[in-house]
């Protein structure tokens, strides 16, 4: 079964926005055994969405457009839809009522203009949205399922979640996909491919496939089966996983959807230990990525990010003469901040940062890029100097998934 | 002129990658004037790979093409593209050298599968990769220009913005597009219409074009003008722009890619003043966003992120009786916090937030999603209470947009 997601909106030709919605769709399809097939991103405009519709019809089972449903002028899939299912726009009493009550709750009068978002076009389904004015829509046509949804992302979702994902696993009856995802940390893609390669070529023979997703930093492979039971995919998959562990455990330190903060967030709260991180280069983006994960409060305790120097010694007790002698950016510095840290706010473990990040700040001794990490454990300290290249996000970036991992081999449960 | 993106990849159909690339590219594409018609995003297969270079060569004067130019056997674009073109890969061994030299400066050895990266089909340019070892490629067939990129973003930016954009704008010659997107804060979607109502219609009798953009917290405003004179269409639009001005004065804090943090930092350099954070509940994010602009030490001093009470107290000075009659949740602690790390880091400005993000953590009386903001300047402190939602991410998303634009409108230059 074929599905084609389509995306309207001019913001996203001009590269105003970047498309997360079908990002967010495709990994649901999947989820459900629907293939996708292709991703379309078009503009506003009449012929582009008519021709879209009449493309993805042609191809897939099941079409998904999202955006253009706003209240505003350039919003023009709701009589696009109505001219190719050669049907027109009627008032549906229904969602009015339910808008003008979305406006009423938020203690507004309902616009104007929003009066429009309950015309729908006749020979279909509306279903309400009760993060937002625009209602989901469903058609059917030749055999295809056509629906239509928000563009704003928690609305789509929502709509997708509770409404048609359920109508259609009703609607339709598919082959199942199972993926699973391996995380590798330490190894280049071509290294990896090399020492994998019998394994790989083992997956074909069982009609599986593989795919190498490299990221700033680590390499994730992807393994793919499709079949008829779901359960015996499950299995095939996990043993060649299982196989892959055996030929390279050093490199694998999760899987599918796993965030190394994710990780360190179970170990800490399997051990009972506490966290906290002295931050310069990367301000504050490490404690971001810790305190995403809900519940990180019963493990980290909190962060002195030290920009300036004076802050470092203050809050940190960093030695003048360390800083003076060998720079903010040293093993000697990173180190007393660790310690500091760990020590001021009562942690177990520590992390400390201190780097140039750039575009500024370097020097031929120390150029752009050059990045000192500590990590204090109860037992010791210990630092290690990369050099990150000098494009200020991803140094950051990068400099925190290596702290992170770094503090992760050294938890111990 | 039109121009199509071919973004190539399985990992963007089963919704594991989002696809920046696209975003990039059309903004890019955008800015000199070309109009990106369609973007496809298509799987690592030949019939899909085929049809869409067939597709997009009908209805496009450029094609730009990026992913599946890897080592490893899933990607495939480059037989393609011979097959496309009706022409044979060979060796360059000038590409070789170079994917060669690129890991020996490394100090490694070229692993065999890359060899494979030098092999490029006949009757084309390839243009090397500083990056990575997958090069650029340029082809030409019935008046279409094609180009093929690799799919990791910065090796794609730099062989765009070095190489392919200067050859993108020697062999085309198109008409002009300017847009500018006006930046507003505190008023909906649809307020916003009914109140720019007659000034939007006068652009539509300029033949200029008007889109809504709303995101968490924030609607943009995008005008588009089209024409020969560059200079000529964005007087015509600054007009518009000035004319907006004068009718949501109080609504606009800054235009196109603006960033709050960056705006902020402009005034503080302006002032010569500094700043610090206390944050609880967006534990760095403030810092991180005010961290990620080149420059920032020169008025970001640190963060105390007290995520624990204890870290509120032994840092920040919280007293131990506001935080037990109140909670750490509460006006009283949210200001104590701003002024404890103003005092302690001896900075100009602060800001400090307190609040429960979510999933776990809410009460009857402070439900998930309960935010405290405090601001504390040269002369004052104070402090609001909103309510930003149970999602945590976006809830930490809107306590920093709200409290850096809290802070913008205090800084006086």
């Amino acid at each position: 079964m074929k599905a084609v997601i389509i995306t309207i909106g001019d913001e996203i030709l001009i590269g105003q926005v970047v498309d997360t919605n079908s990002a967010w769709l495709a990994e649901e399809l999947t989820q459900l055994g629907i293939k996708v097939h292709r991703i379309y991103s078009i503009s506003d405009s009449r012929e582009e969405i008519l021709n879209a519709l009449d493309d993805a019809g042609k191809i897939a089972d099941l079409v998904i457009v999202t955006g253009g449903l706003g209240p505003t002028k350039d919003d023009i899939t709701k009589q696009c839809f109505a001219e190719f299912f050669n049907t027109t726009l009627e008032l549906d009493n229904d969602i009015l009522n339910f808008v003008r009550s979305y406006f009423n709750q938020r203690g507004v009068e309902m616009p104007k203009a929003n009066e429009g978002q309950a015309l729908v076009p006749k020979g279909g389904i509306a279903i309400k949205n009760k993060n937002g004015t625009a209602p989901g829509m469903w058609y059917e046509k030749d055999k295809a399922v056509f629906i239509s949804l928000p563009g704003v992302p928690y609305e789509m979702k929502a709509l997708m979640e509770e409404n048609f994902f359920p109508m259609i696993a009703e609607h339709f009856n598919t082959p199942k996909i199972f993926h699973k995802t391996v995380l590798t940390q330490g190894i280049g893609e071509s290294s990896l491919m090399e020492i994998i390669a019998d394994w790989e070529n083992s997956l074909a023979e069982e009609n599986m496939k593989l795919a190498y997703l490299p990221q700033p930093g680590m390499v994730r492979l992807r393994i793919t089966a499709t079949g008829n039971q779901l359960e015996e995919l499950k299995q095939k998959v996990e043993e060649k996983v299982d196989a892959l562990k055996a030929i390279i455990p050093e490199f694998i330190w999760g899987f599918d959807k796993q965030k190394l903060e994710e990780v360190i967030g179970s170990k800490l709260t399997e051990c009972k230990k506490t966290l906290a991180t002295a931050e310069s280069c990367t301000g504050g983006y490490i404690a971001h990525l810790i305190t995403s994960i809900g519940g990180s409060s019963s493990y980290f305790l909190g962060s002195v990010l030290s920009y300036a120097n004076e802050v470092k010694m203050e809050q940190l007790q960093v030695s003048p003469v360390a800083l003076q002698v060998h720079g903010a950016v040293s093993k000697q510095v990173v180190e007393q901040m660790a310690l500091g840290v760990k020590k001021n706010l009562k942690a177990d473990y520590a992390i400390a940062t201190s780097g140039i990040a750039g575009p500024t700040g370097g020097s031929e001794e120390k150029p752009v890029g050059t990045v000192w990490i500590a990590i204090a454990t109860p037992t010791k300290v210990f630092s290690e100097k990369f050099m990150f290249g000098n494009h200020r996000e991803r140094n950051i970036r990068k400099t925190a998934l290596q702290a992170l991992n770094m503090l992760r081999k050294e938890i111990e449960i």
